[in-house]
């Protein structure tokens, strides 16, 4: 299948793995980047170290690194780092990400850009980024309230109207080959799937806490700051994570204030949770797309099922041609 | 092009007209329907003459009508009048259909049922409705926030799982071929679409607010429950509606305790933005698609557009096949 994506990547698919903090280490990365998608390892909040090791873990195979733009801004010696280590893309957002564009042209290293609004999309366009990621609420872990569905062709109108060659892809809520299809014929080149990779083998996750979660629905997840409150991160206002909904998530999620006067009890019971790999408790980062993520595989597995189904979506829609 | 939907109400496209309160008179349904879609009149909370009304303006051309469930619960005079005039299908949203099955089904009239979460959607599935709508948060009007990009596939699952042949549409987000692609793509068998249509000429709409709303995109919209408490109307906890931002929904729309205390005088402020039609005050009810609808035409034309439009998309997937 090619796709502007593919072609400009050397993809079998046009499949990007969300670069997921804390869950997506170099062995997703490697997995995914070796069955023809693009491979991400989650910079996250930038842990030299942690970072580190899980390029080793990659070894060979060419992956990408994202990062939260704003915590990158503040220890630019990380961005040397990971530049040593010739990433395939570097995938930015929640910033502006122009602070970072010429060192990363100079390395010669494309630039993924993620955005939540179409106003932050005409700046990417405008800087002249390689590849627009417009990432509907739908989405998993943080950013904003855009659903996908009129967001992607709004920002693939942009594109247009803007005369730019930037390559557009979709995210949030996108889990098989009918939301791979769907994309496309929103004018997207192509997807970024995380929920759907966090329940790869491979990825980082607790399987006390993957195994329940694969049951539960879309409807079941949630748009909040709990857990960046719980866990001490400030992030800037407009954006809030979206969670699995748990007692603890639903007990806070309308009372912020009081979780605020009461955090030093809260972190020590949410750390128990997470000590204990209690499902009351954790919040997992999955998007809505969890509803239609029923099984853990090899993320070997899940690009070569989301190959067939896009196959076979693509039949279904051609009976209309 | 034939779907599942267009060979249940025999119509040239997949495409269903939302019932928009105020918005879906008698003229654009009858627009709709003579189109090649499914046109609905907005009964909303269920005015009988204005209803009476609209079915005149339709005249011979089949239509359907649609109700805030639990506006006609409260009005069962309303249901009969409705069924006397033999509407082509009922459209039901924002509350539990169940109390009017059992008429609709001895009036032999289709029962077309709206949601917006799995919970409710599995519901009308077991209710055995005609048709489900899986409606996402990107829509305007009233709504949760489920997105239509997972939500879709979602309901199509539980719907198989089921064993059910509820006919599957989609809501939100949608306004060309690319959505509608789309969500074919997703496993609907057609659309609901909202908001393209509230910019139809025939749509009762002040061309005075029309006119500037139609540069807006999708960012600039909100869901809020300022102009349910500024009309006075008492909606379930759960449900928001979908409107442009304007300055009052914006000064409001983090404060409704506020607005509560000040309600006579701002509601006075608000009927005289409604009179001057203030664009600056009135918050008309679109969604997300605002972004993709960029002018105003005759329903018939934005039905010849759609499936244009619709014909270059799937040749466009056809590539990929």
């Amino acid at each position: 299948m090619r796709t502007r994506l593919t072609e400009r990547f050397r993809l079998d698919l046009p499949v990007i793995q969300a670069p997921m903090a804390f869950v997506a280490g170099g062995a997703l990365a490697r997995a995914v980047s070796g069955s023809g998608g693009l491979g991400l390892i989650g910079g996250g909040y930038g842990d030299p170290e942690w970072i580190e090791a899980q390029f080793e873990e990659a070894g060979n195979t060419p992956v990408g690194c994202g990062f939260i733009s704003f915590a990158l801004e503040q220890n630019p010696g990380l961005f040397e780092q990971v530049l040593a280590r010739k990433p395939v893309a570097m995938f930015l957002s929640f910033a502006d990400p122009a602070p970072f564009l010429e060192p990363l042209r100079q390395a010669e290293v494309p630039i993924i850009c993620q955005v939540q609004t179409l106003r932050d999309a005409c700046h990417a366009i405008d800087l002249g980024v390689d590849v627009v990621v417009a990432q509907g609420g739908d989405a998993g872990g943080h950013g904003q309230s855009r659903g996908s569905m009129a967001f992607v062709p709004e920002v693939a109108d942009e594109i247009s109207r803007r005369g730019s060659s930037a390559i557009l892809c979709a995210a949030g809520g996108i889990a098989d080959g009918r939301g791979l299809v769907s994309a496309l014929a929103l004018g997207a080149d192509g997807v970024v799937m995380g929920t759907r990779f966090w329940a790869a083998n491979e990825a980082l996750v607790d399987p006390r806490l993957r195994v329940p979660t694969l049951s539960r629905s879309g409807d079941d997840t949630v748009r909040t700051k709990v857990v960046d409150i719980i866990r001490g991160i400030s992030w800037p206002e407009r954006y809030t994570g979206r969670v699995l909904k748990t007692d603890f998530v639903e007990r806070w999620g309308h009372n912020l204030e009081g979780l605020n006067d009461d955090l030093e009890d809260q972190k020590a019971q949410w750390q128990a949770g997470v000590d204990a790999a209690d499902s009351s408790v954790v919040a997992p980062f999955v998007g809505e797309a969890i509803g239609l993520t029923r099984d853990h595989l090899p993320a070997s597995e899940i690009m070569l099922r989301l190959q067939r189904e896009t196959k076979e979506v693509l039949a279904g829609l051609a009976v209309y041609g």
